[in-house]
């Protein structure tokens, strides 16, 4: 059910036009005159009506407004879905009562500290090893990562530290090789509404992690969401990493209320990735706890054993022992909320 | 030390008026010319060098930009005090290992209701009873407080139940009446930059609850605890209640990240307000844990026995059974990260 | 009318418990049971329900959402009054055919530059002089302003140049001193919501000149012009000045497109700033010409003799020579939107 | 010439560590000790220090900050070409004399609607007729655009009418198809950070109308023309299409300032799209006014024969009638700025 408002001193033959134009589309309507407005509901299955098709309403003569009472999104609703999702990733779920940690370089530099950071990250408790072969940077001059030798490096440090991965798609055109190594498709924040790149990991049956856009609302968020699974695939993680705000002394602001708030409206697992989202070293650990106490599913840690040598976004990551001795204090904050890590 | 960067092409003539002006106040100057950009370092004790006369010397011609290194303010920095401030309310101290609860209606609205919940919340762990007698509403048609006579009741309160309390100063004008009952002068996010204000808090010893403005960067939100302090009462106490952002979900946008970041720049306690910051009621619990868990000093909590009665902000208020729950779900994460509550 | 949206499966007793509520407040009901939600349309004049008692509406259980049809700001509305309000400002007249100009220092430095620089934005055109005699400053080390020196350089500047004078009013206790000297109070942006100060302004007659609050919306701006014309004040002039947003390589962000939307919603004059709305020099000119072609009734504009040796705000003001250049630049543009200037 | 600023405290071989790296990397170096803090001067080409490597040294020990004094884009800079960049597009030149307008539809929704559109426009003055066969849409149920069928109908109205075409390009896989028929490449606010794409056209020598993304600051949209610059296509056109802010009244917030302050930074043309910026068509002609006033050399308008039944974006369309009357307004506009339209 939608509500669309009237301007004061609409005509008649307007309002006519109107409920026309409504029953032309299937829908009841029932007028109702207030003191100051007139408004008309309309009746039927209005998540039916387009986006576009809202639009024209909203520009048809004497309409002030159009209320939709109804979230654009379904799949990847609550009200669609009750009971929480839990998304497989390999032998691990996530969405469950383990918290999941996934930890590792920001980009893939090259075997012998991808393995290194592996071992370690391993060792303190991560399950998920992550780690971008294709790196989306600011400037053209920059490392763009390794491509498929970084995917490589990725699937054999799976195995030999049986982690799981995720790496970041970029592009339609590199589907086919990021498909072959791993285990989690990464979209990134500034892809999160790149449509057709939606689609096209929502023909795979492969758990998607979908980064919050820079500027992305909950609501269109949730509508990225619903494109992947809309095509087929219910597997998609969501993952809060900082949105833009006026403030500039951290890289961005994390929205951690979306964690909560994303817990009544979806039923997808949400992941925080502290790292990306305060830009600096020394908050990650209390921003990591403060997620876990907020009641995300798992975190994304950026962990770097040199990072004053990394090729990308060094001054974010934590190094090893400071990776350990944070998987240590979480642990007593997911038993205090009733979960474990 | 400050450094200013010359625009490429800048004549000699215009370079040496630029050296003298900063000579006239005493600075000495270090020119460097790269290869690219010729820059004058600034020696000297550049703190004195106010904001204006830093425009004026922005607005020179020649220069292409002013970069100040140190920051803007000396007594609420970290470097100037290197240990925690602790803040003494009658026997309560703010600020140390043990963190406190601030609890209550969001307006006093009548002595059996504020009674009533000054009871609950005490017999649940709050150690300071907070309540509105100047109530700053957007609409001129709301509710703007009891006055004087809500003041009254919540020093009743503080008598009967053992209760510190704050309560918010809106005007320079109810200063005398403000003093006379209540233990913080609470100023609120809209008065963060009214200086006037400010300066008047800042005569006095009484502690000073700052809450940041919406659109309040950190650095302006520690200038203007700066302003307080610099007028001898350096009994500040800093309050995130979140920031207005692109996002509707939520009321506002709730930094967390501002807790540990506060923690490395400034020696003064950070409480956090998780009602005003989410808006909703459901989210105050998980956000209140995840404050804790990033390292929040005291937390503010609207807490009405009827929300759905409540002369303002009925849809961010819980209820005091929900209370009672989350102060026993705060404890293990408090003495997670070794604190208690 | 306003619109009350119910949850999926909310119980007819808590329906009941809804509609006596509404009911209990003088309105009626209207129930519309839709495929996936009940709504209650509420029908009588809600204009009277306070914002506390659509919050505690909200609070209620088994309520999704309330719609709010009719806007919260009656008196400043354009419903209210259709023809544009012209606020008189001792022989002119402010949102007429006629497009003012105010320009002056930021701050009133000494009774030399002033009346050096009212010489000449008088002889460019102005007709109105601004000027600072309490600044608000981020810092409390900063110049402060003059006080009533600088209302008396004002004072005798307006006699001298038969310029009419706009000056800022920081502080309810500094009321009696303004009302002596000046002809438009300014209330600055970051005082847009400091309450009693509007109520103090709404008391007497004389036009004021509400800036846009940094981070204000449209319709908190107005709610806050009602708030002073509630008083019985109804000479309010808006200024928009620019917003804050993420973007840094302007000092704010002038929002342009507030000028025509606010030409629809209410009938009183706006003005722009672009000096505060930039913050840089160069840019003033061409915007101040946008703002001209955007609709504006006015401009308050910073000029300067010397903004290297400003005691405020340099970066931002224009020379003398620089203002008659565009002054002369924006006569075309008025004509060609059918006005004067 | 880049500045190091060293936290206070840091010891000698801390300084000596981050020295050796910067001459590691054929870097000079110059310290000063002031009051407060040391610096380091950064001496030699560090334009070819690329963000990884500072990052890596903001990463170090004792590092409190890196501030650059150089712009990161160096191609797109006014430095790097001091005289405008016009570009070529058929027989039109983007960037001289004339100011250019660019109408037609949102999306291409069927030949006939197109061409009568298209007629329209050309006979009230418009040049460039726009269209998106390929639609970014937020929800996965709307009207995703007819694609190349749509392309074939631009390519058709281009001969009969003589209007130049632009049209949206989402997907490295559409290069190809979208090569084929268009004469400038548009690359959507939604992709400005989609760094393959950006690529992909830069191995052209086709016009790009490059739009500002919905949260990107100035510096970050001069790095993404870069990008497209990069790979040695210069005949990049960038379009200010509004930024996402809090406002909520208008669908974005239209940054008019970007349009002075780009034709200070860079040689590249801007145009304004009023249409997108506000979303709402009254306030489109006000907004195109001020955008000429600003000095934009083009405009881009939405433009359709039947808003209420458009498949995209009908609120923010405005008639042919509404554009033949606009078109005429902006006439004395441009010529009082010394420009032709």
């Amino acid at each position: 059910m939608d509500i669309i408002v009237l301007e004061p001193g609409i005509t008649e033959l307007s309002i006519k036009h109107i409920i026309k134009k409504l029953e032309s589309k299937g829908l009841k309507t029932h007028i109702s005159h207030g003191t100051e407005r007139t408004i008309i509901g309309v009746i039927g299955d209005t998540s039916k009506v387009t986006e576009e098709e809202e639009d024209a309403i909203r520009a048809m003569t004497g309409v002030e407004n159009v209320v939709r009472i109804l979230k654009p999104y379904k799949l990847a609703s609550r009200e669609f879905k009750k009971e929480n999702s839990e998304i497989k990733v390999r032998d691990l779920i996530i969405g469950g009562k383990k918290i999941h940690v996934m930890a590792g370089p920001c980009a893939v530099e090259n075997k012998t500290i991808l393995f290194s950071i592996a071992e370690k990250v391993k060792s303190a408790g991560a399950t998920i090893l992550r780690g971008g072969a294709f790196k989306p940077r600011t400037s053209p001059y920059s490392f763009q990562g390794l491509g498929e030798e970084g995917l490589k490096y990725l699937a054999e440090a799976r195995e030999k530290y049986g982690l799981s991965i995720v790496t970041e798609l970029m592009d339609t055109k590199d589907m086919d090789v990021i498909m072959k190594y791993t285990d989690i498709i990464q979209i990134g924040a500034r892809n999160m509404q790149n449509f057709k790149l939606l689609l096209e990991v929502g023909s795979v049956q492969k758990p998607v992690l979908l980064k919050r856009g820079l500027s992305a609302t909950i609501k269109e968020w949730l509508m990225s969401a619903e494109y992947i699974m809309s095509q087929g695939n219910h597997n998609v993680i969501l993952c809060e990493r900082g949105i833009r705000t006026f403030e500039t002394a951290t890289r961005n602001t994390l929205d951690l209320s979306a964690v909560p708030l994303l817990k009544q409206l979806t039923h997808l697992p949400i992941v925080v990735d502290p790292s990306h989202g305060v830009g600096k070293r020394d908050l990650v650990a209390p921003m990591a706890r403060a997620a876990i106490a907020a009641g995300a599913d798992a975190l994304m840690i950026e962990v770097h054993t040199n990072p004053e040598e990394a090729l990308s976004d060094g001054e974010q990551s934590i190094k090893p022992e400071s990776f350990t001795k944070l998987m240590k204090e979480l642990k007593p904050i997911a038993e205090a909320i009733g979960r474990e890590i």
